[in-house]
């Protein structure tokens, strides 16, 4: 995929474009299992990315088999919460990066939340229109990023991170409504979730609540990268979030979003006692398809967790080759 | 493309061989504007490589729309100088990398010079043997090389570079002649350029002269690395490069090449004030094409930037796969 | 290619997948030469890897060129005596990668053992049975890893490595039989190796004597990371090793494996002298081909370099796509 165009970051326009290739690779057993593996080629950083995911030692990417039995993947796939419920709806051309993904929730685990313990796998089972989604760490990671026992990585005096993630979820569809709720677990940490999604004729709504129980976020946290890019203050507790988006299809192509999610903090205890703890994010996005893979896409969101408050937009192109 | 064979460093043989593939990717909008992307491997190194140029990060690679009001490019794109006049011809198996690519001009903005403000963009027109050529950057770039505002780069504190850099140029071309005029600006500094070339039977003849204002080349200097990695000293100062090609085929498939390039710099004002200061780069070139995208190819030049001012040479055959 | 499933780490369970991608590119000159190159993906890192090996720096991956004459590769070739006589099988769905590779012979050249030279050049000849082959790095390395010449490795005060490594070898086919033989020098250090093969019926025999000359590992020797990651002492002497597998296929897809190998060191002057100096190591693998390029293995092994002498197992699933 491709992408080009603008950027307004609250003082300045800056420009911004990308391109990128993916792989995507199946096959069949003889007896009719089908198995496969996806990545990007910017995931395939092998040796030259210790500190970050990569499909070659399985924390990027995946790899799946299925058959009547259900579909097993292993790799950096979704926590089954995930799975299920998925984020909100992407604004933009540069799919809400511009203002820091806030359509992305904080799902607890999987899809790189707990990737220092290696590959996740996800089980996923669907019948009748209801669909049960299953997911796991493997509770253990020793101090090497290859593969456990390789040169580089046979010799091991303590595990990086001990604690198992695991992750369940239901969904149960019925014609145009979904419903999901799922809970996980990472040590101590918890969440509970609850989301839905209705079609109704042009309309497409969803929206999510989330709660948590001892998610403790803050840059000198290890093991959460989500809320700590924003610096918050070190111990400050995520309690819980809640989201909404309503979509608009016109018959010509032309496509409107409006989202807004709500992040509950706790800063009890830390040095930010007192401060506002509550962030929101809210924004608008609108998009005109082109054809043939191409669509011109702007958006305009606010997103409370940066520092200066400031509106930011985004405008240009994006492509599927 | 791949290839293979022996550098003579003016000491010893050094073996030398490379492999690489690139991704080219295209589509159409309904209404007929073609769009595509395209990068090396080598250059989607997203994470593992943040002091470098990426595509996913728009600093390598490019990505275009076109239609019949022109096409514009974002990316690691050439500067509209650049894209008006080209380089002059490579010479050897190694493309000139064994002797420190003299062949390449100098420009002083585009393809990668200012590559610390994120992507540029590139708009050409052309009409009746007519190219009009566009090139800027953003001018400005926050302390990040990611998509601005996404997560690990959404804070920012003063702009690395808020120098606008951008460069206009004219083609014209009529029957086996073309003629370019181009201007490129960055900051205080400032490049005038005029180039040709002909195509006269078996003889394709190329040159160029380019002035450069307030043009501070040398290793301390941040933001020109063209000179800096030959140990220029601090300070100094680039006023001007001119060069010529001649080359000549056979009927046979043998090509002939040579060339000669001169880069005029002013040493005043530093402690190497009196040192010569005009470096000539010279050489000459033979290639026999293979057939089926196989070349042999070899060639001497002599750089005068090298410290030692030897001869070096190179040998090998190369492919297009 | 792509893998998935679980190791036994000795303590743990511990998850393991990847995916990655391989490019193969070929071509065929007008006189019918064939020529082509190959690297993985995650090969491909240029500028994001400079302390390790690049299909662009001609350290990893491989381009060749073939004809009647023989084939020559440059790359990161096999030496000769690698090219003759392989390694022992790889046992389990990790390709031994769970156990640190023992069935990995350690050949003094090639294959990334003398990297720090740059590119290895090997040649293969072929005529009524008999296989030749000859390897060998150029001998000399400035302190750079790219194009010598180019920008950023034009500059160089000494080698970084002069000593000039080759290997030669041959073997001979007669029926289902293999024998080979191979010398191979890498400054004082050499190695002298017989191997042989046969397939009897279901049965598929395989076994190698190596004997080294001067050849020093542990961690604190430059220039040879086989032994080095094991932590042996500095200035542990590698005098010789020796192996033996035996193969059996069934009928129905399943194949069993069980292979041993022996390193011989001596901890004579070292502060460990008088401690074991003869590692084992041994397997059992089982696999079964489910069709479509995805095959069932695992296996349990037991490699004496591992500081706590653990029994290890992987069991999962492989694919190729």
């Amino acid at each position: 995929d491709g992408r080009m165009g603008m950027i307004w970051d609250g003082e300045d326009i800056q420009m911004h474009s990308r391109a990128r290739a993916k792989f995507t690779m199946t096959g069949e057993t003889d007896s009719g299992l089908s198995f496969g593996g996806s990545f990007r080629v910017d995931q395939e950083n092998y040796r030259a990315d210790p500190l970050h995911r990569s499909a070659a030692k399985g924390t990027a990417g995946s790899v799946f088999i299925s058959g009547t039995y259900g579909k097993l993947s292993m790799g950096d796939v979704l926590s089954a919460a995930e799975a299920a419920m998925g984020d909100l709806p992407e604004l933009g051309y540069t799919a809400g990066e511009f203002a820091g993904d806030p359509e992305e929730i904080d799902y607890l685990t999987g899809d790189g939340a707990n990737e220092n313990q290696g590959p996740s796998a996800l089980y996923e089972y669907t019948f009748n229109g209801v669909k049960l989604f299953a997911s796991l760490s493997d509770g253990s990671q020793r101090a090497c990023d290859g593969t456990v026992g390789a040169l580089g990585c046979y010799d091991f005096e303590s595990d990086k991170d001990s604690d198992l993630a695991y992750s369940v979820a239901a969904g149960y569809e019925f014609g145009a409504y979904n419903i999901a709720l799922a809970y996980s677990k990472w040590g101590d940490q918890s969440e509970i979730m609850i989301g839905g999604n209705a079609a109704i004729d042009a309309f497409k709504i969803q929206g999510f609540y989330a709660k948590y129980d001892n998610r403790v976020v803050g840059n000198e946290i290890v093991g959460d990268d989500d809320f700590g890019d924003f610096d918050l203050p070190p111990g400050a507790e995520y309690n819980a979030a809640y989201g909404l988006s309503v979509g608009y299809t016109l018959a010509n192509g032309v496509g409107l979003t409006a989202e807004w999610i709500t992040r509950e903090l706790d800063f009890n205890g830390s040095k930010w006692e007192g401060a506002p703890d509550n962030f929101d994010a809210y924004g608008i996005g609108a998009s005109y398809d082109l054809g043939g893979g191409a669509t011109l896409a702007g958006a305009v969101m606010k997103n409370e967790l940066y520092g200066d408050n400031e509106t930011r937009a985004d405008m240009g192109v994006k492509f599927k080759f």
